[in-house]
C-alpha cells in the first residue's frame, strides 16, 4: 500500500491531515506519459502565455486560502507570504510577456553564400522545448520556488510540459497550486496534463530516470541535488540537470568599511542572515571582518543586532533539528566562539546567533571544513589580520550564488577584492545584502558549483534558456519551416 | 619510462617516426596549471582576436607543411587537406571577428525599480570565460576538429586557454599545428602556455579529472566521450562536457521523390556518404526507401554509384579494421543484403558499399541494433512499405547531428515528415546531403544524445558559449564594473 502523505504543522510538530499518497513507479510513469503526451498542445506560444497569466490571476484570486495553506505547513507567517505570493505571480506574467516576445527563440539566419569554405547553404536556426520537465520543489519557498514557482514557469514558457515532484514540508500547499494551474490549463483550453504534481521520496527518484523526461530543474541541498545529479548523468541517455544545492554567500568587509560604518553593517547583516529564519539559499554564511579595534566594532554591534532577533519556527521540525546540531558543533570545534550562541528557544523554535574564528585558524589543515552551507539564521565571522590572509581564505571557499564586498568609497582594495570574488559565485554585491532575489533581465542565479550544477540561472529571463535546445533548418521551403523562421511576407 | 608516441603512415600501416611520449599524471598537472597560470593573458578580447588571426596567418604560410604532415598520417590527400586548412584559418578568423564584437557577452542591464516584488536593484550581467578547456582532438578532421579547430578557437575566443590531448592517429599534425598556435601566442605578445599539448590515453583521463579544467570539448565515438563525459560528471566539481559522439544522420526518401529523380538522389548519397571514406560524423548511415518499383529504381542507381567509387585508404588500420568487421557482421544478419557489399581492396584500403533490408525487419525484437553509426564509406538501406512504418522506424532511431527528408515539391507528407525528424536531430535538412558543415551564425552541430552530450553546437558562432558563464553585477560603482558593464562615456 502506498505511504500517506501528511501535512505537518511545524509551530507544533504534529500531523495536520493526510494530503496524498506517495506515488509509486507506476504512477511516476503514468504522469510522465501524461505530460509527454500533451506536449504539442503547448507549441503555440500565445497559449503558453495565456495559461502562465490565467494561472496568476487564479492564484490571486486564491491568495487568502494559499497563504492560510502555506502559513500552516511552513510557519512562514502570512506577511512573508503574501509577498512571495505576489512575486509567484508575478514571475507568472513575467514568463507570460517572454513568451509572447520571443527573443529567447535566438533566431539566427544565415544566407546562402558559395564563397565560404565549405559553402554556406540557407541556415535557419531557432530554440525549440526540450520535452517533459522535472521540476523538484524546495522547502524554503513553498510558492516562488515550489509547484507555481521559477521553474514551472520558465518551463511552460519554454513550451515544455512539467511534473513536479512536491516538498514533503508542504503538501497541502503544493496541492492547491497544482490544483490552480491545472485548472488555468483548462481555462485556457489546453490539456491539464501539462502539469502533474506527484508526491515521495521514490517518486523524485523515478522521475529523474524516466525515459521520457528531458530536462530537471532543483533547488534544495547538495545531498539531495548531488544524488539525482548523479542519476541524471548516468541515464543511458544523460540529461541536463539544472541544481541549486548549496552556497555560503561569503561577504568580505574592508578595515576600512568596518571602521567607517560598524553599526549600518552589523545591522545590515543580522537582518540579511536572519530574514525567513535564515532560511534562504542566499543567506550571507561566511563573513571575512578585519581584527582589531574596527572589526571589534562591527562585531559587538553584530553581537547586539542578533541578540535582538526574535525566535522563530523552521519550516520543519527536521531542519530545526539539523541546525541545533550542526551550529552546535561548530561552536565546539577549536578556536571557534559564540558571540551569541544560537540553539533551541522552546520545544519548537531556535534563535539566531553567529559564530567567530580567526581567519588563520580556517587555513589549518583540515579546519575549512566549517566552510560549508549551515541552513538557518547564523553565520560565521573570521576576522583577518592581513590582506593577504583574506586571499588565503577565499581560495578555500566553495562556489557560491553571491559574494558581497562591503567597502568604502575610493576603497584600495575594492577592485582586486572583486577580481577575486568573481570566480567564487554568480552575482557579486557591492555594498547591498545578498537576500533577496528580483525577478529581472539582468538577475544571474547561480554559480560555480556546488551553487548551481550548470552554468544557468534559475530567476530572471534567461532561466528560460535551460528548456530549450536549438534546431537548424538548412534549404528548406519556407511552407516547411516554423512561421518564426520563414521570410517576412511568407 | 614515459611510452613513445609514433606517428604511423595509413598507406603502409608502418610507423614513421616517433613524434612525442606520452604525458603522465604530473606532466598533465604541469600542463593544466601552465594554461590556469596564464588566464589573465586572454582578459582583453582584442588580444584574443589577434592570437586567432595571427594562428591563421601562420597555419596559411606553413601550409605546405602542415598538409604534408597530415597526408602522410591520415591519408586523406592533399586535395581535401588543402580544403580542410582552408577552413580552418577561416573558422580562426571567424572565431576573431567573434571575440571583437563582443555579442556573446550577452550584456544585460536592468535598472533599479522599486515597484517590484521584491525591489529591484541596479543589475548588470555578463558572460565570463569559465577557466582552462580541455580540447579533446578528433581523428577524422586533423585541423578542423583538432588542435587548430573549432574548440580551441571558441575556447580561445571566450578567453580560456587551452589543454588539447592530441589524437593519437596525427600526432606530428598536432606537434605541428601546437607549435603554431603557441608561437602565434608568442607573436601576439601573450603566454605561450595559453596553448598546451598533451599526447596519450591516459592523459585524456587525467586531464578531465584536473581541478583546474573548467570545462570540455570532445569530438570521437560513443564509448569514449561516454567514459570522459562520465568521468566530469563524477568529479567533485563536475564540469561541462560537450561531447559530438556518434550519429546515425537518417533519411527519409519519400515515394514521390523516389519515383522523381532515383539516379540525382542515388548520385548525391552515393557521393556524401563516401565522401572522405565515409569518415565524416554527418554521413548518411541510415536511409529510409520505398518499398515498390520506384525504390527499386533508387536502390539499382545507388548500386551503380557505389560500384564505382574506388577504394581508398582509411585514416588508420584500426578504423580500417573495425569498418571491415561491423560491415560484415551486420550483412550476415538475417533479413539483410548487400547490393554493394563494402570490404577489403588490398592490404590498406577499404571499398565502399551498402547494405539493405526490410524496414519491417528492424520492428522485429532486438533487430534494431542494426541502427548504430558504422565509421567509413558504408549506409543502410531499409525498405519501407507504409508511411506508418517509416514512423514506427523513425521511433527507434537515436539522437543524430542531422536528418534529412528528400521529398517533391507539393509532398503530402512533407510537412508530417519534418515533425517527425525535427526532435531526432539538430540540423533537418530538404532535399539536401548533410556532409559539410558551414562555419555560419545559424548553424547547429549538435543533436540529441549520442549525437551531443549538451545542448551546444561544436561549429557556428554559437559554439563559444560553451566556455562562458554569466555573473551579475548588483548595485557596484562603475568604476569597480568590467569595461563592457559601464554606462556610456564612464
Amino acid at each position: 500500500m502506498a505511504a500517506s502523505v501528511w501535512s505537518v504543522d511545524p509551530r507544533t510538530g504534529k500531523e495536520r491531515e493526510q494530503v496524498a499518497v506517495e506515488a509509486d513507479a507506476a504512477e511516476v510513469d503514468r504522469a510522465v506519459r501524461a505530460a509527454h503526451a500533451v506536449r504539442a498542445a503547448l507549441a503555440d506560444r500565445a497559449a503558453r502565455a495565456r495559461l502562465l497569466r490565467t494561472a496568476a490571476e487564479l492564484l490571486d484570486a486564491a491568495r487568502d486560502r494559499v497563504v492560510e495553506a502555506a502559513d500552516a505547513e511552513t510557519a512562514l507567517g502570512p506577511v512573508r507570504l503574501t509577498g512571495e505570493l505576489a512575486r509567484t505571480t508575478a514571475q507568472l506574467r513575467y514568463f507570460a510577456d517572454i513568451a509572447d516576445e520571443g527573443a529567447f527563440l535566438d533566431v539566427r539566419i544565415s544566407r546562402p553564400d558559395p564563397t565560404t569554405t565549405p559553402p554556406t547553404p540557407d541556415l535557419r536556426r531557432m530554440k525549440i522545448p526540450l520535452g517533459v520537465v522535472a521540476v523538484y520543489a524546495a522547502s524554503n519557498f513553498p510558492l516562488a520556488f515550489s509547484v507555481p514557482g521559477g521553474d514551472t514557469a520558465s518551463a511552460l514558457a519554454a513550451g515544455c510540459p512539467v511534473v513536479i515532484k512536491a516538498h514533503p514540508y508542504h503538501p497541502a500547499t503544493s496541492e492547491l497550486c497544482a490544483a490552480l494551474l491545472r485548472k488555468a490549463a483548462a481555462e485556457t483550453g489546453l490539456p491539464e496534463d501539462v502539469v502533474r504534481l506527484v508526491h515521495g521520496f521514490d517518486a523524485g527518484t523515478e522521475l529523474i530516470r524516466h525515459p521520457l523526461v528531458a530536462a530537471a530543474g532543483f533547488t534544495g541541498s547538495v545531498e539531495g541535488g548531488r544524488a539525482l545529479f548523479d542519476a541524471a548523468a548516468a541515464r543511458p541517455v544523460p540529461i541536463p540537470f539544472h541544481g541549486e544545492l548549496g552556497s555560503l554567500n561569503p561577504v568580505v568587509i574592508t578595515e576600512t568599511a568596518a571602521g567607517q560604518r560598524p553599526e549600518e553593517l552589523a545591522a545590515g547583516l543580522a537582518a540579511s542572515m536572519t530574514q525567513g529564519m535564515g532560511q534562504f539559499c542566499t543567506k550571507p554564511g561566511f563573513v571575512l571582518a578585519p581584527a582589531g579595534e574596527a572589526g571589534d566594532r562591527f562585531v559587538d554591534a553584530l553581537t547586539e543586532a542578533v541578540e535582538k532577533v526574535e525566535p522563530g519556527v523552521m519550516l520543519a521540525p527536521r531542519i530545526r533539528g539539523r541546525f541545533l546540531t550542526a551550529t552546535y558543533e561548530d561552536s565546539q570545534a577549536e578556536g571557534v566562539t559564540a558571540p551569541v550562541h544560537p540553539g533551541p528557544a522552546g520545544p519548537h523554535t531556535a534563535k539566531a546567533g553567529f559564530l567567530s574564528l580567526d581567519a588563520g585558524t580556517l587555513l589549518e589543515g583540515g579546519r575549512h571544513v566549517l566552510l560549508r552551507e549551515t541552513f538557518g539564521p547564523v553565520t560565521l565571522v573570521a576576522r583577518y589580520a592581513s590582506r593577504e590572509e583574506i586571499s588565503a581564505v577565499l581560495a578555500l571557499v566553495p562556489g557560491n550564488l553571491t559574494a558581497t564586498l562591503q567597502a568604502a568609497d575610493e576603497d584600495p582594495d575594492a577592485a582586486s577584492l572583486i577580481a577575486e570574488l568573481t570566480p567564487l559565485a554568480g552575482r557579486i554585491l557591492v555594498n547591498g545584502w545578498p537576500t533577496g532575489v528580483a525577478v529581472a533581465d539582468a538577475q544571474h542565479h547561480g554559480g560555480p558549483y556546488p551553487a548551481t550544477t550548470s552554468p544557468f540561472t534559475s530567476v530572471g529571463a534567461t532561466a528560460i534558456e535551460r528548456w530549450l535546445r536549438p534546431v537548424t533548418y538548412q534549404s528548406t521551403p519556407q511552407h516547411l519551416l516554423p512561421p518564426e523562421l520563414r521570410d517576412a511576407g511568407e
